[in-house]
C-alpha cells in the first residue's frame, strides 16, 4: 500500500463527523472514480469556502461577506434579536422561515463540566447590540438542556438592566434534545409560541 | 441565507457515500471550526490526490507512480495474479497481507442487467499479462454474487487455452456478500483455502 496521497486524504476525510474510516475509503474511490465531475469541484469549493467563509463580526454567523447576509439585510426587524449556540441552529431556523429578525451566535454553551465560562462566549457583543440597537426583544433560542437551560437564565439575568423583553422558545422542543435536530414543523411551532 | 461558498460547499460534500444533506452540514461546520487543522489541509490533499493519483497502466490499482507500488515491488510473486473488482477489493486483501502476488483491477463484473459487457472490463490487458510474464496462476477473487460468479465463469473460459491455473477464493465468502465489508479473517481463510 503506502500510497501516501491516497491514505493522507483518507485519514483526513476520516476525521468528519458520520465517517469512519472504513467509510472514508468508500468515498476516496468514490471521489477518485469522478474525479472532474465532483473530486476537483470539491476540493475547490472547500479552499473557497477556507478563504473565504468568516464569522461575522456582528453576529457571528458565517459569511463570505462581513457584516453577513442576515446583519445586512434591510428587509430584517432589528428590533428582534435570536440567541443561538452555534451557526448549524442558525440554519435550522432559517430553514423554517418563521423568523424575520436578526441572529446572535453564542459558539457554544456555559459548561461547567468543559470548563466554559461566560468570557468564552460571544456574550459582550450581544450586550453591546442590545444597547446600541433599539433592540425590543431577546429570543433565546438554546437547547433545551442542562447546560442550554443554565447559558439562557445566565443571559437573561444579564440583560435584565437593559430593559430589553427576554423570551424563550415553547415547550414543544424536547427536554434533552438539540436543536439542531428537530424538524422544521416542531421549531417553527416552539418559536411561534414563545413566552 | 444564499451564502454562496457555504452551500456549494455542502451540496458536493453531500454527494458522497454515507453523508446526507443533514451530515454534510454538519461536517462543514465541524470543518469551518477546524480551518487550519482540517479544512485547508483536506482541500489540498484532495487536490493532490485528484492531480497525482492514477489508475496504474499495468494492474489497475491507484498510485501517485505508474507502475504502481505493487506492480513496481520486486518482493511480490509475478507468477501469481489476483483478479479483483474494484481497488477497495485490493485494499481489502492487501489488509490481510495474506497475498504476496501482483493484482489484477476489472474496474467491475459483466452484468446484464446494468449491460455491462467484456469490452468494458480491463480484460484484455489481463489476457496480454497472462501470455507476456509468465504467470502460473489466476486467482479470481470476485464477489460471490451472480454477477460476480458470472465474470469468475467468463475469466476462467477466456484463459482456459492459456495453460495457466485459475483458482477461485474458498467457499467461506458469504454467498450474495461484498468483499470489501468482509473482515479480515474472512478473506484470510478465503484466500488460503483457494482450489
Amino acid at each position: 500500500m503506502a500510497v501516501n496521497e491516497i491514505d493522507k486524504l483518507i485519514q483526513l476525510l476520516g476525521r468528519l463527523p458520520g465517517l469512519g474510516p472504513r467509510s472514508a475509503r468508500r468515498a476516496v474511490l468514490y471521489l477518485m472514480k469522478r474525479r472532474d465531475q465532483l473530486m476537483v469541484p470539491l476540493a475547490q469549493a472547500m479552499q473557497a469556502a477556507a478563504e473565504k467563509i468568516r464569522a461575522c463580526s456582528e453576529c457571528g454567523n458565517l459569511d463570505a461577506q462581513d457584516p453577513c447576509a442576515v446583519c445586512r439585510d434591510p428587509e430584517r426587524d432589528s428590533h428582534v434579536i435570536c440567541v443561538v449556540e452555534d451557526v448549524g441552529d442558525l440554519w435550522a431556523l432559517e430553514r423554517t422561515s418563521a423568523f424575520k429578525g436578526r441572529y446572535h451566535v453564542l459558539g457554544g454553551t456555559l459548561s461547567a463540566l468543559d470548563g466554559r465560562g461566560p468570557e468564552q462566549l460571544n456574550l459582550d457583543r450581544l450586550v453591546r447590540r442590545v444597547q446600541e440597537q433599539g433592540v425590543d426583544e431577546v429570543i433565546l433560542a438554546l437547547s433545551a438542556t442542562v447546560d442550554g437551560q443554565t447559558t439562557a437564565h445566565y443571559i437573561a439575568e444579564k440583560l435584565r438592566a437593559h430593559g430589553v423583553a427576554v423570551t424563550r422558545l415553547a415547550h414543544g422542543v424536547p427536554v434533552g434534545g438539540e436543536l439542531d435536530y428537530l424538524d422544521d414543523g416542531t421549531l417553527t411551532a416552539a418559536l411561534n409560541a414563545r413566552k
